[in-house]
């Protein structure tokens, strides 16, 4: 990028932002839209877009550019969230001014979504420059972090704990916390695994960049994964050398039986996530048969699984195979993504093979971990569990209650659980719905911006809505600004 | 490596050893050791090496493999720790019994020490089985882990904390962290740093792998380091894709300016770990005016530079130079490993860089974080590294007064500071006192482990000698199991 001025004070021409641009941008695949989110922040940060200059609508830039709308609007939506521009309606998009958009940079995750908002002060900014109310999926209500009952389990974890508890420890996490998981996972979740091959990890992400290394170590050559997912992690088993394919979608959900010479699939069987589905019963049989029959390996994102609002529980998939099944769960959704707390429950044969790609380098708080194991044994994780159901549960309803109502068009997909729902809406109004949300302050996202770039065939244009992210006070407000936008 | 038997009940051969091990052993430096340790515990796993089997000497092994004498003792100590060898008195280096090696894989850490002891209750061992003396330099006094005082921090942090502090976050590291440790470096060791250019990572072999990252993706190719250091810390670099570059020693200690060409130097200018000294006066000039002059970076470890126990103290090297010294520290040294908190000072021009080779995928616990920094800032930290400082101090006191007085013979060489001391020994001694440790139950380093391959100079063979590691009432014992063994 040059370092001359893109613009005077006005409105800046594709022509110029491309060129600006290009260096960074005209890389393949799915990684332009931060890229292009990158350049524009470090043409604010470097004054040669100065505030209130006008950008290119969507449609022209990325006519321009040669790129897909979407990603062209998902970069600015991504940019008027963390302050740097500002939506107005009538008068387009602006580079928003200093104090608004002070202490904003790096707020961004992987993923291209906005982190938390800060915690320290900062000069109150416009009506359209943070966003108020926050539907972005995966988030759990972190207004419902057990704080009391956390700090008592600390407490015993601590008291009980022995010294050597607190140094570099064992790689595989503290085998107070494995086995408290073993148990916890057989009773809720099915899952058969001793405590000698529970992993702890940092995330699902981080468990899928390790068992990215084992299955690369192993010769695996390729993935079969879900034609939409958190795109971070089609990348995370691209790092490792795997190639992605993406599975085929039909009206019963993801067809989990991969291509022949497919080493392992990528599958969340019990909510997925974005589309929400759960997998059916006769494909759960499927694909575990083809794992049996060829050797291949099932990896099982359970993420949330605890949260089934139905009557009917559907377990794991892994019980069907402990020896083929990789199974994955975190307390991110339960708990909070802060504790940096996720597990793996590993086939016998892979544990070694696991262990050594984790390392030690990177491995998990202990403080934590004793914690964690205390909350469960105690009883006080199955009670929070359960109380946070419930929440998210009258969220739903609350949701589909007020859609039958108010927006009758919106149809609700997808299975009843998790934090989130994905709302089906009429074709070709995704785009306009998600920029008359970032006009009304509502943080929220389109179905499409999850879709594996080689997909065989694509989704209907919907909305994924995360009910988890507000707190309870929040929610009737976050609602209501959702059906202000489709109406 | 072929399924066959090894052995009936009895004594291996070298030659049936060779034949197993050298699929595995036969690489180039110093993952031999590692690699041999893992051959004979996969031996031991497939009952191809029975329990009773009496290895060959180390001696014997090792020039039958073509490997140095210290490679193959140093494997067998590590497995005896480990508890899949035993060695006795009179009848050398046996296999373990099962009872006896139950449960204990996957203990050792990359570095090859062994980790902390399971804390699951096992069966009783015999008294060569397991280690009763703990003096592996690097760990401090796990005893001494100010328990309540951090769980009050914790309550305090966590009453205090917004709900989005228990979000995804900063990749940085909180920013309640950052700002508490921005402050206490620049009181403690004169760091000047601002809070928006800290990094909390989670140690620093962490802190490391970050900034080798950041070294290779800006076209460096070559680092300096001291000719003795943990040598996974030579790995993470090389694993980067830099080479590193033992820089020479001479009766001053490390001579720091690298050679013409060098794009970075690794230090440990307050107190060197293994070595023991500190960079001479006109040694920190020259090396911050070599990275001045040449745009070169000094990567400064300061993990023990708190612990200083003479009357000066010798602040960090980042304060002459803040745009050319990253800083690295950590708190697995003041307060406990499991902490997994360490944190890394960065010149402005590195941030960005540094901020995204981290990532968030392996992002630290937050609650921690919090914790850390409700702990400094309350004082308490200040508090208990004064506290824990003069226990050190008393410890190093009375090894120098018990070697005087016992083993005269014995020198202590580097500076009064820090976890450890090394103990510079008569020529050829260094191995027959390795022996004598591991008979006695003793866990002790012997300095040769952590040369660097290509080193230009070696030093007098030294025991390593942590102190840090025991509890108050285990140190006079193992004081006086050094004493028997050096006397």
């Amino acid at each position: 990028m040059t370092g001359e001025p893109l613009h005077a004070r006005g409105t800046t021409s594709p022509a110029r932002l491309r060129q600006a641009f290009e260096g960074e941008v005209v890389r393949a695949g799915r990684g332009v839209r931060q890229a292009l989110a990158a350049a524009v922040r470090e043409a604010v940060r470097g004054g040669r877009l100065a505030p209130g200059t006008r950008l290119p609508s969507s449609r022209r830039l990325a006519a321009e550019l040669g790129l897909a709308r979407n990603t062209v609007a998902d970069a600015y939506g991504d940019l008027v969230a963390e302050g740097w521009l500002t939506a107005r309606r009538g008068s387009g998009t602006l580079v928003a001014d200093r104090a608004d958009r002070a202490d904003r940079a790096d707020r961004t995750d992987g993923a291209g979504r906005a982190g938390t908002r800060p915690s320290v002060s900062r000069p109150a900014a416009g009506p359209f420059c943070s966003p108020r109310h926050d539907l972005i999926p995966g988030n759990p209500d972190l207004s419902a972090f057990p704080r009391a009952a956390w700090l008592a389990a600390a407490r015993r974890a601590l008291a009980a704990a022995p010294d050597d508890a607190l140094g570099h420890g064992d790689p595989r996490g503290r085998p107070e916390l494995r086995a408290a998981l073993a148990g916890h996972l057989a009773r809720a979740r099915g899952v058969y695994v001793s405590p000698e091959h529970v992993l702890i990890c940092a995330g699902v992400s981080h468990g899928l960049q390790i068992l990215g290394g084992v299955l690369a170590g192993r010769g695996a050559s390729s993935v079969a994964v879900e034609s939409y997912r958190l795109d971070r992690q089609y990348g995370l088993l691209e790092a490792a050398g795997l190639e992605t394919l993406p599975l085929p979608l039909d009206t019963h959900g993801t067809d989990p039986v991969p291509p022949v010479g497919t080493d392992a699939v990528l599958l969340a069987p019990a909510h997925q996530f974005p589309v929400g589905t759960a997998l059916r019963h006769d494909r759960r049989t499927a694909v575990v048969d083809w794992a049996g029959r060829t050797g291949g390996l099932v990896l099982e994102d359970d993420h949330d699984g605890e949260f089934r609002f139905g009557h009917r529980s559907v377990g794991a998939l892994q019980a069907l195979a402990p020896d083929r099944v990789v199974y994955l769960g975190t307390a991110g959704q339960t708990l909070a993504p802060g504790l940096r707390l996720a597990w793996i429950a590993l086939p016998p044969a892979l544990a070694d093979d696991a262990v050594a790609a984790k390392g030690r380098i990177d491995s998990s708080e202990v403080v934590s971990q004793l914690t964690m194991a205390e909350f469960i044994t105690s009883g006080a994780y199955g009670r929070h569990v359960r109380a946070v159901r419930r929440r998210y549960r009258d969220r739903r309803d609350s949701l589909v209650t007020a859609l039958a109502r108010e927006a009758p068009q919106v149809r609700v997909l997808g299975t009843a659980g998790g934090l989130h729902s994905v709302l089906g809406l009429p074709p070709g109004t995704e785009q306009p719905v998600l920029e008359a949300a970032t006009r009304e302050g509502l943080r929220v996202a389109g179905l499409s911006r999850y879709r594996h770039e080689r997909a065989l065939n694509g989704l209907t244009d919907a909305l994924v809505v995360g009910y988890g992210a507000p707190s309870d006070a929040q929610w009737p407000l976050a609602l209501a600004a959702l059906m202000r936008i489709l109406s």
